[in-house]
């Protein structure tokens, strides 16, 4: 049986991948496209790596557009998935890439995105603890960001075992694709290359309270998050370095034992080896979350490095993997643990 | 009066540097040149941007060679600096690119880099506090290390007023020419591009002891330090993030009181507006350090981030920056604030 | 039916590229896997984005450990697959991603690579003229190297056409993988990050012998062939323009019809639409090869550009296109046409 | 004495980069910077790389504003340069970055920028036969482009000397700050990164009929060019690769004397050694020009290579060398040779 799916937002980056993911999709079937400004083009001119879509044009993104398909994949600017998903009614599978639905809390929401909040959706990180269940049969899903992503996978475990203090410190690199497809001077080719540069720093970065409802959830206590992302000149990827103080007398094995016990059945969250550290171009257009954690005895802290590839498992990825959770299929058709490297 | 130098190690990159800052020194004449596996050949084939010196031939790196210079520099590995300043005499100024003579514990040396301890020289940081006066007619230098020097400039205010606890986290996103120019699979451009990777997590990367030593310093009391290096796709530029729990009430403007006071002054060293975060790009080439600092009062941390150009503040700028003190010159000749950008 | 492979030379990148293709191939099983210096070692380590392959040790390249096995690849340097696969048997298939059997004149092998010449084995480039045949069942393949796979595509339909003269000039910017994975000074990060460089200009590197028989074959006339590669600062990818001066009155629709009518039916060529020029980031980790041609009436000539994965369709995936034909496969098996970008 | 001097367009790429170098000149004053739509801002927001003027705020870009300068530079759009001349008045040095005064044929303007043609300037590549006298005393010079600057230097002493027939071929990899800072959807750092892509391909390029005009004047006959420009991956950098047919019997050897003997006394065009070929890298930051010639007897033709920074030498280096020039100063004053690599 096929899944007649449609992208809301194909032009951009993160509707590209999910077109890329799913031209792979063995049980799908990609119907309609929409664009906002693109609309009325050729896809080929838009995303010419997409060859089989090619000659497909972009319609308006209405409710009219992408109703009759059984999974809408939305991917548009936050505060337009709310109206649109309510249009397209209860029984159509909707899997939202933006940040509406993410926050549980009105008042993060208000605080970092400000207007209307709209609830909380079923969370697209089955990894986290409890969460696959609540997607299993889902007809709204909340992809989360990349940083949240990468940040609580390489935190939750140490959390959870209670190997540390519930107050965290992420710093970030990314790439650039994370930042859209808009032009925008300070994303230019120019301005990137042979630059390395932090933005958002000191706790206003939109991704901020994500990552503390997904740690304070399994803490169980508020966590403190102190998070920098850093721009760095590379298209995808992001490779988080995590870290947080020691409670207690935690040595590297445990902390090796709690993220093997929190990971090893997990088909997409992979803990390396001991000794080898995470790169982002292993998991690059890959759904695979590479980690790695130790303990730093002099600092007293414990290190968890994580990377992630932001446009797939950090976004797109995900999106897949809830919907085949929410469709009751293997969580993993149409995904890759094998990344595009060198 | 013309200063007569010679440069040890003038086929690598930190002697490249050197070479490139001195020629636009207008007190200075460069002597004698030596390489180790490359004595023999012209300068040209190994740096050709350095034209002016394209016709040199490298000698090997002997005390005999370099005899007879006012000033020599070493950029050598670690290890071979001691015998070599021994036998040049002590009029001569040395000034010694390598970790030779950084670290002051002879247990953290043994720790970090192993064999005998040679002893501490004067620290090549005139920006930290009394550091200047020591440099000032030292006939020994040694050059920081660049992931400490940005380190220490980013977080030193804070810990000198007494705004942060003693415990640092320091993630900082470096270019690959602090790896240097020997060929290693793992900075191969096809590795390199597109790819973010930590290294030396955990507390074991060298420069470690060398940013505790010289926060400890200020702190006036142990600062447990734990930080991460980062490799992203660049050729230069280090981009530090770094940060402390608050000690008590401390608000942004606190945070920006301090770091004014300890750097108005300085030629180099330049905290940017409020609201403008550092970038590396606007320090390639140059001797300035870009700084930004904040409060993130959720977390209840101070944010302080830097960017250095690792060869010319981070290594060849505060080598020469070095021994303009150390001959009474004007401290700033040859160097500049100005980077080549974009 | 499941045919089982080899690879000999896994830990290098063309090995990679093979096993992450072949890992998506619906009908292929991995058996042993070689390697060189790296014999004894875990995959995982060397090849980290391989991630179902990591706990694969490599054994040492003989013809005892890849015996047993319907298809071996080869990625080894050249000079070593004549012997191997005469060890290996005439049964067994046999794909040579080295350049040992792609030249059918002795004298140009001597004079590009020297030591004794081999013979030619079936070219593994499907879309030349009479070749798709020569592949069907065959025990033997050289795969092309990647700088001629893309220039030929280029300049095929326009020679045998006759719409130009047998003399072309193709300059091709190519990403460093092709230069392969063992360390050399040139190729390091620092070195080709914020760098471009012409090497083996002149018409001295090797794979201009094998663009001159792929073009002269059917020219039906000795084509000049002047090609000047560049290394850029990317990863993957060879972006070649190639032209040739005009033989008599040519428009632009009369050299897109030649192209049109060359590659309409092929799988992986593809001719863009009118005004759309190809980019190397559109093929990233594809077999499909993006085309555009037109003419330049002042100038004379007609200009091509050609875009291509080198280690994909450049390599890995002509390896496997060519297996799919000998095999008696369906040619698209394992391979896409979907590029990963941005 | 000092020249004082103003810059309009101060907030782009080509000013930015006159900034750097003026600051770095001996004789001259900064005085007013102007912009567009950035007229008001602190110069430290917009080019965060130039710490001298950080506080320096733009006024917008009119005649008034400029006056009262011994020279103005101007960093604009085609098509503003004519009258803000005119309003500046004939004893004022206008140097002007833009292309408004390059061509001396109008049809070839009309052709490709339309609109009015204005008349051509002296020509600021006093490198060209007869140029240098042209420039002194000069109060209007039109700075060449980046792509004629090195491609010029690249083939005129082989159509000078005869070596060559009049029909030449270039295909130029270029780093992105050319295209400018005005930000473009294809110009993001997603898009460019692992990206190699050709444009203006087929002789559409605006700087196709400058080429045109100075390889014609000195072969005295009209001068077919091919010309390919092609986008890679670095911000700054042109790597030229140039070649055309032999004309009768010509050997390396006498490429390369004609090449010494054109250039052997030039202060910025440097000829490297046999062997030796050009890249970016080491004329970053520089006014330098690399060229490296040889001869393809197989292909009948004769390649040269030439590397230059597009904003230095090929934007605001000329500017400045040609204004040293028309002032009557030394023709290298705040200029060099020396490149920032890596």
């Amino acid at each position: 049986m096929t899944t007649r799916i449609a992208v809301a937002g194909a032009s951009g980056y993160a509707g590209g991948e999910l077109l890329r993911l799913l031209l792979g999709h063995p049980q799908v079937e990609i119907g309609t496209l929409t664009g906002h400004s693109n609309a009325g083009e050729r896809l080929g001119g838009l995303q010419p790596h997409l060859l089989p879509l090619a000659d497909r044009v972009l319609e308006p993104t209405t409710a009219e557009a992408l109703a009759g398909h059984d999974v809408v994949f939305l991917a548009l600017p936050h505060g337009q998935s709310g109206a649109l998903a309510a249009a397209l009614g209860g029984d159509v599978v909707v899997v939202d890439c933006g940040a509406d639905h993410r926050l549980e809390d009105p008042a993060a929401w208000e605080a970092f995105y400000g207007g209307d909040h709209h609830g909380a959706w079923p969370y697209g990180l089955p990894e986290l603890p409890g969460q696959r269940a609540r997607l299993a049969g889902a007809t709204r899903v909340a992809v989360p960001g990349c940083y949240p992503t990468v940040s609580s996978l390489a935190l939750v475990p140490a959390l959870a075992a209670g190997l540390v203090a519930p107050d965290v410190v992420v710093v970030a690199a990314s790439g650039t694709s994370g930042a859209g497809k808009a032009a925008k001077p300070h994303l230019l080719g120019s301005e990137v290359l042979g630059n390395a540069s932090a933005y958002g720093v000191g706790g206003v970065h939109r991704h901020t309270p994500e990552i503390v409802q997904n740690l304070t959830r399994v803490a169980g206590a508020p966590v403190g998050v102190s998070f920098t992302p850093v721009l760095v000149p590379m298209s995808r990827g992001i490779l988080a370095t995590c870290s947080a103080p020691l409670a207690g007398e935690v040595g590297a094995a445990d902390a090796r034992a709690a993220y093997q016990k929190a990971y090893d059945d997990e088909p997409f969250v992979h803990l390396l080896p001991e000794g080898q550290w995470p790169q982002t171009q292993s998991v690059t257009g890959s759904n695979a979350v590479h980690l790695q954690v130790t303990v730093d005895a002099a600092a007293g802290r414990l290190v968890a490095v994580g990377a992630v590839d932001n446009l797939a498992k950090g976004t797109a990825g995900a999106a897949v993997q809830s919907m085949n959770l929410a469709l009751g299929l293997d969580e993993t058709l149409g995904l890759t643990t094998v990344g595009v490297a060198p």
